[in-house]
């Protein structure tokens, strides 16, 4: 075996993330993961998770060296995410792997999944193959951050979508808001749409706009399931929303009769009341999406919902696009209780800016609980 | 001569627009601009433009050149705007270019005041020597825009500095603002007024802020003027911002001994009654400028000058600082007169996205503004 510069690690390490990225719409509520096999700068072969049930990126990659008849002894397997060791409803790849007989494998994050959880790594190790660990980790994490925060938090990670004005208005007074931003970034939050687990939105923007809540502008072999928070149970039972995908209605009120309709509409109402009459229960909602295997929360919704899920700090990610227009006195993004100092406010990071046909898209991020994530999958670097 | 490819060109000129970029705080009224010369791809002599009296960006090149006991003769002189043919409070810079007989001189814009406006490079061109034009016309438009504006529209090129949350709030219900952006953000907004050759504010920042309105956060030799539109002529004559510096004050009310009063403090008065009662004549005070030579104006007000600006067409580019963070209901950025339909909005084009510390710098300005001008400093491509 030649020993592997780090830039080299690097190179097919992103070579293997572009594989999990490629997959990115398929695997949930897998994690997607890409999977290179490298001898002497030769790729002998390379796999990404297939859809549940279906093989993961280590075995796909192993299968493809095999059919191309090469064997995989001595070589450097790259994976993104560290091989799991549990039988789940697939055999756990780490025995696939050492069968193999791999001199080396690099690993960019840990799975902190309590059936993995760096035992994957340890039966490597013991089996004398060299394992390096942390190779372009934060692009890792980026690719699975609501698979690794159901994991370690209980919690899917959540992002929330926004469009508005360069002085953060959202709609005009008289509620005209389509087209605030242009078509390309209409496009680009249904790719963000198409990603998710779920996309949740609240009952004024049912009202309001009346949205299918799917993804139309870009093309996804499936789609995400959609949610709303509908506090009073006032859905309207004919709303655009329900088409035969499966739909989730949190309320705070009970009523069978009309739980019972929308059944028969594949909707699903969750009873989740919150502290206060008509409310439902925000981080209730969150947990509740995580345990039912939800890794990532799409959220759009008007400034009510919005404002409601940032004060209850369940908002992970801002996904925000800018128009470059100043609207003035019109419709905010988000209500939030009244401040008196600036300290009380939720603070972000800037992780990207884009630009997206005319408009602008800001990605900013609460540091803390990413900086959380990251200390999950972070793996001990003895090899 | 050798024969120039264009990258070269682009490299030297490059070059130019750095020297240019060297003397941005210090030659207003005049434009800034860079002269390098160049035979062999060796520097024989390169220079600046210098404090408005001194010598001019070709002059400053072909002294430079003489010092180092350089002929120019043969050699390309690459300038980063059209040499001016006319007398000034200098001789004109292309009998300078003449006399060193160069073969070649590079030109980025032309320069619109009427009395050069291509009379510069016809003489070069009488002469015998080739010129070629436009190279980095952009970016050369860009460090003049308020010199060029002036000189074609009888305007200053404006821009409006804002700070605000993310969701476009510029301070808290409170009024407490002062530190939404971080001292980084702070810091660039100084360079920007550094620039400028006059900040302008309202009374309503004078009355809540009382700011001194000048140049701290960075180094400096030149203060930019002071200027507040105070339609009621109600300013505090012990305001911070009257600290010997020049201010202009204007007002929709005659008060000749406050006016007296504050010519003692090296503040004029000047009325400019608009078409309400107490309002100043916005379009009237920016013709003002452009009369008595400023170039650029750095606005820095509330919600209510900034809208008043907007919505009379005298901003051209918008400098907002955002900082990541959600704010909610608090003050917004612009006021606006309530729009029924988007198709009413000022739309600006993103031309700039800088992290700026934590906060991000977007810069945005009227595509059409922008294009009159990159006409007006059009030249003729024949060489």
């Amino acid at each position: 075996m030649t020993k592997a510069s780090e830039s080299d690690d690097i190179y097919w390490m992103q070579r293997a993330l572009a594989l999990a990225e490629s997959v990115l719409y398929t695997t949930a509520p897998n994690p997607r993961v890409g999977c290179v096999i490298v001898r002497d700068g030769r790729v002998l072969g390379e796999g990404a998770t297939q859809p549940p049930g279906g093989p993961h990126a280590e075995v796909c990659a192993l299968r493809d060296a095999e059919g191309r008849q090469e064997s995989v002894e001595g070589a450097t397997l790259y994976v993104t995410l560290e091989p799991c060791s549990h039988f789940g409803r697939t055999p756990p790849c780490v025995d696939a792997v050492l069968a193999a007989r791999p001199a080396r494998v690099v690993v960019a994050i840990g799975d902190p999944n309590p059936l993995v959880n760096g035992q994957g790594l340890a039966r490597l190790r013991a089996a004398g193959i060299e394992v390096t660990t942390g190779v372009c980790a934060p692009e890792a994490l980026a690719l699975n951050a609501g698979f690794i925060s159901r994991m370690s938090r209980g919690l899917p990670w959540v992002w929330m979508k926004m469009a508005a004005s360069l002085d953060g208005r959202s709609a005009l007074h008289n509620g005209l808001s389509q087209w605030i931003t242009g078509p390309e970034a209409r496009a680009d939050g249904h790719r963000w749409r198409a990603r998710s687990c779920v996309v949740l939105t609240g009952m004024g923007t049912i009202l309001k706009d009346d949205p299918q809540l799917n993804v139309r502008s870009v093309e996804t072999p499936r789609q995400p399931r959609k949610a709303v928070v509908d506090g009073r149970f006032e859905i309207p039972e004919d709303a655009r929303l329900f088409d035969g995908a499966e739909v989730i209605v949190f309320t705070a009120r009970e009523d069978a009769a009309k739980s019972e309709r929308l059944a028969q509409q594949n909707a699903r109402a969750v009873y989740l009341p919150g502290n206060a009459p008509d409310r439902v229960d925000l981080p209730a909602m969150m947990r509740w999406f995580a345990q039912e295997q939800f890794n990532e929360v799409h959220v759009e919704a008007g400034a009510g919902l919005s404002g409601a899920l940032v004060s209850a700090g369940c908002v992970d990610e801002l996904l925000l696009y800018l128009a470059p227009v100043l609207l003035g006195d019109a419709a905010g993004m988000v209500r939030l209780p009244m401040l008196t100092h600036l300290d009380g406010a939720q603070r972000y990071e800037f992780i990207d800016t884009s630009a997206v046909g005319q408009d602008l898209r800001l990605r900013a991020r609460v540091a803390e609980n990413w900086r959380q994530l990251m200390q999950r999958v972070a793996l001990p670097a003895l090899s």
